[in-house]
């Protein structure tokens, strides 16, 4: 990936001419700026890795596996938040970790923790680097240098349990590679966050990831059947059966640790038979309300579909539902939905027949297939489009919760206030869009995408706002993320999220398998 | 409940002539003898609570809230397991907890924590007293004496909230009150485990039970959204939102906790509406492996029946399927299997008719509506039946796993022939039956019923089999425990079913929440 902006740089999405007439007309933005900088132009902070500390790895891991290049450095600098991005842009050191890692094996990993432990250096596990809340920022907290250690060489699918529909994938491995190898033998996993490209197993099981086929598929936590975690004080292989009430669930304790608890090196985890057949059908809702009920309809009903979205009136209305149609005409007024069916024909039919009757039920029209496979084609584009919107000096970034079917309207109104004001005051007006990408029985999550003129010190401009937005969260009964994590970024809300006594019982598992405080500090836990 | 056996008394159900002639001709039991002792020549452990700590805990809930009576120890003086039974119908001193303490609010349970800790009484948290693995057992450890805490007045619906299927229900609620609560106003939990006459909430949320219908409506931890944990250390409201990505879910670290963590005083569920319609069906199949296929194959393809069992060639031939009428002829050779669709009349046609599709093209044979409402109507039955084969001098108990489908058969196999040649050196004959109950993408539980004769020391005689079974549980991969829990009995297999680095963990929790230790001694941690 493009050091200062995601992905690939020939799938870069340029400014169609409706979003540059909206940036100029409705944000004062000009979209012929260029606001970033040429890769010659970036001072990386040097290494602090000391020599003895550089050879200690070495004999570790091999001396070609332990790089401290900036031209290795920088690409681990830290994730793809908006505030990462906006930082890799402006002029001034950029923070790097001081040296980068790549074991081949867990006795490895174990290896370079006691050295690290014992040494005092810091270790960040580094997987496809896609973080948007800080969780692989370079943070050194109090020892002499901090290390990225990258999973990549953990790229392959273990084993495959055909008769159960389980798969065993190394933690490095990509979305994309984990679907090809999985598809090889008829399987498929099934997530598909926008990550997807990128982001690795390793990084889903360590964030709580959640992919846009969850209605069907499920969230990334609740594939996972077991894991191995290599942490300074021993190795754990949890997950014994498909279900127990063998006392708490240590796989739910290490799902979302965020590499703060140990490395997690391989994950086992329930894979489904390649769907044979997939059917579209997108849908308009005269307003967002009477779509939520709909969609709250279904999930309750359990009418089963795999993909099942809803687009508020704002992100309707400028399509970003359909990343490559935005600005165009618009196919619908009110509210864009799209469901997608997968499975076997007979099963997706009556899948797509149950669903289809509730929704009619509850006020939806039917638009047919194509904006159903328009969001399909585009379903990974939105993060280019973003680099898009900052190159050309708008602000632009995403932030998600999710809570209960009853509260979701007051929650939406709360954050596009707090986010719309906390702008206002920085002299932009903003466009606040939502959709709902989750549903649940009893909720669904909330994903707002904020377009905003940059103003003054754009990164204390957006901290400001996503401050403003999360203490809005907090205050209406949200959780602090649904499905991007905590990272650095929402850190500072863990103690509303689990309590003061919950965070120290993080703090005691923390302290149990890692008493040295090595693993990826300055995350998650308070 | 009875003392000293499961439930009413007046539900007792008396040996059909079919099972008394299986008895002695099998097993060589007189099934005319009586293996029971009348109340009056019981010897109940006097209570070791000193005056001024029976003072202390009634100036806390008042003084008609604690009790030492043995009227009121006995029934608290452990759960209704095989062992707990033959204890109790053995002469000897009894043991029991040494008060009995009935808090009515959360304030009284956090002051009844901090006096234990304080003076050094062990808690022991008490449901429905339902625990089949020693998990109420009033074990003292060092301390001087053991309060059972019984939860009996959290008994109320708290909350409901109708548009987000959620409710929130106090721990001592029974199984039958949260339904009658519950469909009072349109809704139903649909928990229906073996124990769902007497077991509550707080109960089912502390031991991860799964009841019957797990199918449809999910084991009780996937039920769970949200609980509140009284600790020594303070209070938690954990459960934010449907779902989160907020870090480690401390959900699922309390869920299964067994009272070892905290006392669970109320719970937020996924509740649905009541269902409109059931429909069933039973079917025959020539084999266990052909059954376990078919119901791989329906719980693969996702077509959603509500309940879905199959019981093995074993079971079926002495009809415990349908307790009823075990011992009567039988209805079908081969293996029996259940099938119930609960929801609107639309849904459970459709999965009606995708579940059909699927197992008969797996071998089933329709056997019509008969054999799933028969089963219906007797599934609350079987430990009533345990009751009438320890009063004829049989042994008789149940033990459960969960495995991956593909390790099914293997797992199946190693279990029985560990309980058939323990009980076959004890000199006694075993008949050993298993089903399938609980269904899972990746796999299934089993499990196993056991009859056979007493033979010498019955509890050292069962305990022995018990042992067998456990390790070979553990030895061919399944876990310790699908949904009856730790307790005591299974507490020596926790090392190997989580490590002990896993325990290790489970320790710190406790020290961070419960540092005096006083939280249930001798359950779930080693």
């Amino acid at each position: 990936m493009k050091w200062d902006a995601w992905g690939d740089p020939a799938a870069a999405k340029p400014l169609s001419d409706g979003i540059r007439s909206l940036l100029e007309q409705a944000l004062g933005v000009d979209p012929d700026q260029n606001h970033s900088l040429d890769p010659s132009e970036v001072a990386v902070r040097p290494s602090a890795l000391t020599e003895p500390h550089r050879t200690g790895l070495a004999t570790i891991v091999g001396k070609e596996q332990v790089s401290t290049d900036d031209g290795d450095r920088l690409p681990r600098a830290g994730g793809k938040s908006t505030l990462d991005l906006l930082r890799r842009r402006s002029r001034g050191e950029q923070d790097a970790p001081d040296a980068v890692v790549i074991p081949g094996t867990e006795d490895e990993i174990a290896a370079i923790l006691e050295f690290a432990a014992q040494e005092g250096l810091a270790v960040v596990p580094f997987g496809g680097g896609t973080s948007v809340v800080g969780g692989v920022d370079p943070v050194r907290g109090h020892f002499s240098a901090s290390i990225s250690l990258d999973l990549r060489r953990f790229d392959t699918l273990v084993s495959l349990d055909e008769v159960s529909g389980e798969a065993v994938l190394g933690a490095g491995v990509t979305g994309p590679r984990a679907e090809e190898l999985l598809r090889a033998q008829g399987f498929s996993l099934g997530h598909f966050p926008q990550s997807f490209q990128y982001a690795t197993i390793g990084g889903f099981a360590a964030t709580r990831s959640s992919g846009q086929d969850s209605a069907g598929y499920g969230r990334f936590d609740e594939m996972i059947r077991g894991m191995r975690v290599v942490t300074p004080a021993g190795v754990l292989d949890l997950g014994k059966a498909p279900a127990s009430a063998a006392g708490p669930d240590l796989v739910e304790l290490f799902a979302g640790s965020e590499g703060t608890f140990g490395v997690i090196t391989r994950v086992r985890l329930r894979v489904h038979a390649e769907p044979a057949v997939t059917r579209y059908e997108g849908w308009s809702f005269p307003d967002f309300a009477t779509g939520a009920a709909a969609l709250r309809a279904v999930e309750q009903t359990g009418t089963g579909p795999t993909v099942i979205r809803l687009s508020d009136e704002a992100e309707t209305g400028i399509n970003l539902a359909t990343t490559d149609k935005i600005g165009a005409d618009q196919i619908t007024g009110g509210c864009l939905a799209v469901t997608l069916f997968e499975g076997s024909d007979e099963h997706t039919r009556s899948r797509h027949e149950e669903t289809r009757a509730v929704l009619l039920a509850h006020g939806a029209t039917s638009l047919g297939e194509e904006p159903a496979k328009l969001w399909e084609q585009g379903r990974f584009g939105a993060p280019y489009l973003r680099d898009s919107l900052l190159t050309a000096g708008a602000l632009c970034e995403t932030l998600e919760t999710a809570t209960t079917w009853s509260n979701l309207g007051t929650l939406k109104a709360a954050v596009t206030e707090a986010l719309t004001s906390a702008l206002g005051e920085s002299g932009t007006p903003a466009l606040v869009m939502c959709h709902i990408s989750h549903v649940y029985p009893t909720g669904a999550s909330l994903y707002f995408t904020v377009v905003a003129g940059q103003r003054g010190d754009v990164i204390e401009q957006w901290r400001a706002a996503k401050q403003r937005a999360s203490d809005a969260i907090v205050a209406h009964g949200g959780t602090i993320t649904h499905h991007h994590a905590v990272g650095t970024d929402h850190r500072p809300w863990m103690d509303s999220e689990v309590g003061e006594l919950g965070t120290a019982i993080l703090r005691a598992v923390k302290n149990t398998v890692d008493p040295a405080g090595i693993l990826n500090p300055g995350k998650l836990i308070p």
